[in-house]
């Protein structure tokens, strides 16, 4: 099994991810993507973007804002529910989230359940606990001009959240789009873009952030036909992250959430988990959300979210199927998938190297001259690369150190090929190509690269 | 000219841009794009990406967290100094922008500079005004479990900021680029994101919102050479705007902003000027930073910000040129620049045209059958239809009303090639194909499109 630690470590060293506000010692629950990373995320999103969005008749695309009109959150329950338990220590004045630091219990503990699993605080070691209280993850701010501190009565009425979800993003449009684009039934809606939530216990690297990617996409379909729509998206989401990404079919377990244990709203979850480095873990949700945002929307709104089918003339609220997925976690999924210590052939030592599929690794190519003091040789090469540059634009170029310590680089980035130009190539218009996987050299000629 | 409120209801009559949060009568200063403003805001994003990073050997992409290290914007100067002019009625307790609502001041108007204009309040019509505050426009939150309620002490130490620009998330990982990437100097760190300021009035539609997309890029310099790169960054953006984005040059102004106006350590800025429909306003800026924010960074984190160069050995602190570009801004730019009324050949009728360039355009190619009620003619569209959908991804279906409607809409999109499908097709496969700006139609083989 790979190690989280190990992954951490590439991510940093090579570029993928720093922690974030690195230079200031890190702001905890936030990460960086560095050059590595950025090529990877979009290439990631864009996969995701392009096979649920661009190549089907029944997908739209919203990106709404991050800032919503706090009613929004009223409606859809999060200013009530969207809560963790909170405990403090009175020794200490320590808080944590209580179900992350006693065994057996779960999010909506009692305070005296909590004090009988007679937890001692991590921090001082003592026993003195506070009640349990429902914290608010959202994340609050201040709208105009003004603040608490000029009159928190009036400051009280300009609070905004950073939003915690997308969907709400996109129920919020569904009436913008049914009225622009008159789509015909089932359809769905798609947005990717970032949530916040201020997690207690920000941990598990890019897991469990406090601010994240999601993509998600809700879909609208007639009530009678849930079970079978619900059925497709769960076949299209397994495409997705095993033909697109990668993804080992066996590491992804279907958990279907029973259910006590679903929101009330929900007739139908399952999560989607992932054999992670440090345990399995949810990569992805599926729900079946019955019509309970629209209503609610519906409700809060005094508008109509009712549908008319242009072909039945029938009249009803959509019930809606929704597939989430955090940038992040699939980010994790794909690269610790990826990440490989193997031995080399005859020697005694190892290399790492990230299998990563073609389509998402950063860079297709990279090119090398040989020897990096001759200056014919760099020459060549440069004309190599910018031929590969022009034909593919993600190429590479690597003159540092000697030739094996590039290749044990390039494994480390998932650069499939390395492209080689030695004297050979001056006499006869070849070069090396060498297998990021394989390891195995073959010469070919330039024009057939 | 063309007027700001026919492109706003164009925007949202075809599904560009909503009112955000619409459902609950809005969100002062935040938008929603829709699914064909998704399409055209990906599309200039991509191509800003692929133009100024992708295809370039000197160029590297990061992807900062929103929510930064508060120290970040002490050493940046933004907590000290992002504030805008705020006067409030004594009458009616109402705020305002000081600069925004007399005329002649500046956004560093004295109390004393402002009574002498005389201005009534908008709201009241009374004169009592109480002094001038600066307002600063950073939106404040808490990040972690103590909040201000519970001890206001502590929640103090937890403020955070969302982020006010995306040029902190690169200069903040300038160290983690040099030590991960070793990239030869003259290169550039690029930024996509969202950056937020509390505007005390938003307003001019997307042109001062609260939450916006930034693209930006430090490129970093030897400082003896700023010039030469400043003008290559010149020219580079120009091209950007012209070729790319299809923007007439004739409608951008360089505007070479004097010593006194610029800030204190910038040596030159250029804010490119770009003639709105409402009138001049600013596109993006090109600014020569000097070394101001690496300097901040070491003095506020202790650590080197030098570079050393890997061919003469010579150590320094790099200087900046900042091409720096809001998303919004130039959608609006790109869509008014292609936003024209005109009268239809030979009738006393007039067309709206959305005349983006092909590679901007959401949908490339509509496909619609000439008559929907023709099941032979629908069956041969959709062949057709789904040809150009795996060739080209970027088609849209339309079987609405008719054919004159049909063109009518995908104009007003931006459509640039309308296929129908008649009788003639089913006899010889050839179809007509209309053209958006011309409204000239040809018929060619199916095989040709």
């Amino acid at each position: 099994m790979n190690n989280l630690e190990d992954i951490v470590s590439l991510c940093k060293r090579r570029g993928f991810i720093f922690p974030g506000s690195d230079i200031y010692g890190g702001f905890a629950g936030t990460w960086d993507f560095g050059p590595l990373g950025v090529m990877l995320k979009k290439n990631l999103m864009d996969a995701w973007w392009h096979f649920f969005v661009e190549t089907r008749d029944d997908m739209y695309g919203v990106d709404a804002a991050i800032l919503m009109n706090p009613r929004t959150w009223d409606a859809s329950g999060h200013t009530a529910t969207f809560a963790d338990p909170l405990v403090e220590c009175k020794e200490c004045k320590s808080r944590f989230r209580a179900d992350k630091i006693a065994d057996g219990i779960t999010e909506s503990v009692t305070t005296e359940e909590f004090l009988n699993t007679h937890t001692k605080c991590p921090v001082c070691g003592k026993e003195n606990w506070g009640p349990i209280r429902k914290f608010n993850m959202m994340f609050t701010t201040h709208v105009g001009a003004v603040l608490p501190d000029d009159d928190a009565e009036i400051a009280a009425k300009n609070i905004a959240y950073l939003r915690p979800e997308t969907a709400q993003g996109i129920f919020t449009n569904f009436k913008n789009v049914v009225d622009t684009i008159y789509p015909s039934i089932p359809f769905g809606i798609a947005q990717q873009g970032k949530s916040f939530r201020n997690e207690i216990s920000p941990r598990d690297f890019i897991l469990r952030d406090r601010e994240c990617s999601q993509m998600e996409i809700e879909y609208f379909v007639h009530p009678d036909t849930w079970e079978e729509n619900f059925d497709k998206m769960l076949k299209l989401n397994h495409e997705f992250l095993e033909s697109i990404c990668g993804l080992s079919h066996d590491k992804i377990h279907d958990y279907d959430v029973p259910a006590e244990d679903r929101a009330h709203y929900s007739k139908r979850t399952i999560d989607f988990m992932y054999e992670y480095p440090n345990g399995e873990e949810e990569l992805m949700g599926l729900a079946y959300r019955t019509d309970f945002d629209l209503s609610n929307i519906a409700r809060e709104s005094g508008k109509s979210m009712e549908y008319r089918d242009k072909n039945t003339g029938e009249t009803f609220v959509p019930h809606v199927i929704e597939p989430s997925i955090g940038v992040e976690r699939l980010f994790l999924a794909v690269l610790s998938s990826a990440y490989v210590v193997e031995q080399v052939d005859g020697k005694d030592e190892t290399r790492t190297v990230l299998k990563l599929p073609t389509n998402l690794a950063p860079y297709k190519f990279c090119v090398s001259p040989l020897l990096k003091n001759k200056p014919e040789l760099v020459a060549k090469a440069r004309e190599v690369y910018d031929l590969l540059k022009q034909k593919y634009t993600f190429v590479t170029w690597d003159d540092s150190g000697n030739i094996g310590k590039r290749y044990r680089k390039q494994d480390e980035i998932g650069t499939p090929k390395c492209v080689v130009i030695d004297f050979d190539t001056l006499e006869d218009g070849t070069v090396t190509v060498r297998d990021r996987d394989t390891t195995k050299q073959v010469r070919i000629k330039i024009e057939e690269l």
